[in-house]
């Protein structure tokens, strides 16, 4: 068995096949075992022994950068804590005044974590005294779904109250043990599914243009992100929810290998469906985090498989997959031109282009819903008695999911190893597949329309277009910006790879940033 | 954690909370690797090497008996093999004859599985040449929905013409492996479902009295048991279809531990409550058979746990829980008699009664039957068009399932595991709880009722109303025969035990069968 059948296997039976179902009236089934620090701790050394060297294969640190704290992403920030030029106390407190004064820290950001000041302190200390952890000093934003101890997680509902979350998630656990600083609680729409304007805090407003929306559900972390407030953000994608803030907010963003990175404390949408995965400002960025997040953390039954950093590759001999038919419909021009200029960038580089069929699409998106609304229904049935205070977006998708037959759920559910199967094959010759991202520039906030070609659609017709496809086979997806559209909002295009090749994905993003820097651009400062 | 804790959590992950779906159009997840000959060869080593010794323990051969060959059980064969007095080349020639003059042998037996003359002689040779295998030379017959390599397997229907298996089911393989010759295919209700009256086949009459029904669906497997024609079967239940021909046919039956027996190769009826496992004449040839059937394949993602022959003790100390309400209501007074003398004799054995309180069992009951039905409303349904030629029994719950929305069935899924932890909960003061069997004695095959009381019931209200619970939470129960009802047939109990405590009740049921010799009674020879 080749090193590919067994991650096929491995994903179909441990991430495709097999469904964890978490127990009723429970806290649920990633809810229940909240990593002790010490098991936190355990699973970074898993994660770092995994690579099979004493340290993950990593970027290398860029020149040490001028300019204010904020601006920097992750390797910049490490480059200029191992210069000595700043330290984390002084980034802690530049992000905290830059997010006080900002719009987006009033819409994106909904609350400060406790104790990043201590933390920074700690943090400070550590790279003083030479004992740095890998991701020492970094600060980071918590999608309103993911528990962090201390902090208020409401699932942007008005169903949750004032909750306090007791214990971190597993991926906010890994992240302070590897020296990371959770700052602030980001903004989501309702349970990660309901509508652009969340009825408890409002619409998030993108950063590069505050009449349109921000894409969803990640929609604070995007924001944050684009409006520099953050070098990194935790966001979920069950349907395009890393990917879609992404790509309208000109950020770069992965949803990892179905698996790879633990849900234990993270709200459930979609069990089948849901991935946790990071948001940054470079593919590079996102590669110095994933080797630190990834892998089982034994209280998730879908974790599984492990970050691989030395799957990346340099573009000569890539083979790169050029998908036609339903990847390329609904897609404004100004999209595709971008599209194929990425695709001119990488075989400028070295890579062949190969024509890719992934055959129908539609059925396997509609699927994917199918498993999506049937969940949240399920999972939101015993709030019934008090949905009508449930956003109107998650009200529309649940009452769609309680009328799926048990019959049409498990139909989407078992054609999804085949779907996987025929995804493979249609991707044996190719290394990645490179798609257009989202189909138009962000939608407006008031018409919550996309335009694409000068014709509007429906937010829903275009936005998970490009993107279920991949929540439902588990494929890693990274979302990249590729320029601007008519309006002169970021377009993006999609890195998407076989069963965790996530660090090879994060590999030809990092190539592509390289030669073009439109990661680089930010949206005007108000 | 303790032994307990684990066994439970190892349990609802990978036995209750994780579900896994078939894939749709394609062989199902357990059918997908039938394992090699050589995979089986290693699991067994590995069933053995799990019980710590370099040989399970097994009950010791009892004396050599005289008399005719089929009223040998696996025991006494092995005894016989041992002292010389006969050898399986001797033994097959004499089931193959009672096969074929036995009225049974008409109804209870589909088709002979080729090979087995020569696999005799194989085994006599080894015995003769001192290279027995551990179940060298013990005939058995196999369920039609269960694979075995060269025979036609049917699964009762008209739906699946004149299909023959290519590959052994894994428990097949690991009982040919271990020496065991399969020598036939027996009767089934359609897929495992149906009704008494296959349309296929006919309906498989009671041999302790032709007039009656086995109970099903193993209708085949525990008529041949009480004809003797054979002394060991394997069967399947998903809501008591091991247990319920045990109860009928006076013979004994063992529904294991949930995931215990790897089901690679079985067609599914619900992939989520299905249990495959053994059937025989005591309980002391169950716990020789158990050791080489048990233990995960590879295959099967469901497959999990260890056999462990150490869990079983003696009578002694040992704490008998003795439920109320639900399972000893809509039970004939002669079936609670027996049960009540059963209980009898394990305390004067030295084992302590202990009142238990199982709680409300209607919702778990109910909630098993919803998961049946909509699974197998979705494995039936590339078959709509071809409903016609269905079994009206099946017709009628794939109709049932066909009509439960996705979140009736999520519903039933997600309280499973809570269901669980209030069994174990109740049972956390005992060792073993024993239960009265079948409600009635075996229902007419005339009307298909049941006598409670003098009073008829449809046999779905009495027929898997102590059994299904234990599907549903997937604990282990063996069904004994305690002695005769009202019209002299076979009455029967239960013995429930925790999670991997299969050897337990084995063990209980042994100590129970020595003192009484319930189970040596055979129905008249005609």
């Amino acid at each position: 068995m080749s090193v590919s059948d067994a991650l096929i296997a491995r994903t179909i039976l441990a991430g495709t096949v097999a469904e964890s179902a978490p127990a009723r009236d429970l806290p649920s089934a990633w809810e229940r075992d909240a990593p002790e620090p010490a098991h936190a701790e355990q699973s970074l050394r898993n994660a770092a022994a995994a690579t099979g060297e004493a340290a993950p294969i990593m970027p290398p640190l860029p020149p040490v950068e001028d300019g204010p704290l904020h601006r920097l992403g992750i390797g910049a920030l490490q480059a200029a804590y191992a210069a000595g030029t700043t330290d984390p106390v002084a980034v802690v407190a530049a992000l905290r005044a830059r997010i006080a004064r900002h719009p987006s820290g009033r819409d994106a950001v909904l609350a400060p974590v406790p104790g990043a000041e201590a933390a920074a302190e700690d943090s400070t200390r550590r790279i003083r005294e030479g004992l740095a952890r890998p991701l020492e000093g970094v600060p980071f934003g918590i999608k309103d779904i993911i528990d962090c101890a201390g902090a208020p997680v409401t699932c942007g509902s008005r169903l949750t109250g004032d909750r306090m979350a007791e214990a971190d998630a597993t991926v906010v656990a890994r992240l302070r043990a590897a020296g990371a600083i959770p700052l602030a609680m980001l903004a989501t729409t309702e349970f990660a599914c309901g509508s652009a304007h969340n009825p408890r805090y409002g619409a998030v407003a993108n950063p590069w243009n505050r009449a349109r929306w921000t894409g969803g559900s990640s929609t604070g972390s995007g924001a944050a992100l684009a409006a520099r407030l953050l070098p990194l953000a935790l966001g979920t994608d069950t349907g395009g929810s890393i990917r879609a803030p992404s790509a309208w907010c000109g950020i770069t963003g992965l949803k990892p290998t179905r698996g790879l990175v633990p849900r234990t404390g993270v709200a459930p949408l979609s069990w089948t469906l849901d991935h946790v995965g990071p948001m940054a400002r470079s593919a590079e960025d996102l590669a110095r985090v994933m080797p630190w997040i990834a892998g089982p953390d034994g209280a998730d039954p879908h974790a599984a498989g492990r970050y691989d950093a030395a799957r990346a590759r340099g573009l000569p001999g890539l083979r790169v997959g050029v998908p036609e038919g339903w990847f390329t419909e609904m897609q404004d021009a100004a999209v595709l031109a971008a599209w194929r200029q990425m695709l001119g960038v990488l075989e400028r580089g070295g890579a062949r282009l190969v024509p890719v069929d992934l055959g129908p699409v539609a059925t396997a998106h509609q699927d994917g819903y199918t498993i999506v609304m049937a969940e949240l229904a399920s999972l939101q049935e015993p709030d019934l008695d008090r949905a009508a205070a449930l956003d109107p977006g998650t009200r529309a998708r649940m009452d769609q999911g309680r009328h799926f037959a048990a019959t049409d759920y498990l139909r989407a559910l078992r054609r999804r190893p085949l779907v996987l199967r025929q995804a493979l094959d249609a991707l044996s010759d190719v290394d990645v597949l490179v798609t257009p991202g989202l189909g138009g520039e962000a939608a407006s906030l008031d018409t919550l329309t996309v335009e694409v070609d000068g014709e509007s659609h429906p937010l829903q017709a275009v936005l998970p277009r490009n993107t279920m496809l991949f929540d439902y086979t588990g494929l890693p997806a990274l979302m990249l910006p590729t320029g601007r559209g008519r309006t002169g909002m970021p377009v993006a295009a999609q890195v998407v790879g076989k069963p965790y090749d996530d660090a090879l994905c994060l590999g030809v993003g990092a190539a592509f940033q390289r030669e073009t820097g439109h990661h680089l651009s930010a949206p005007p400062e108000g």
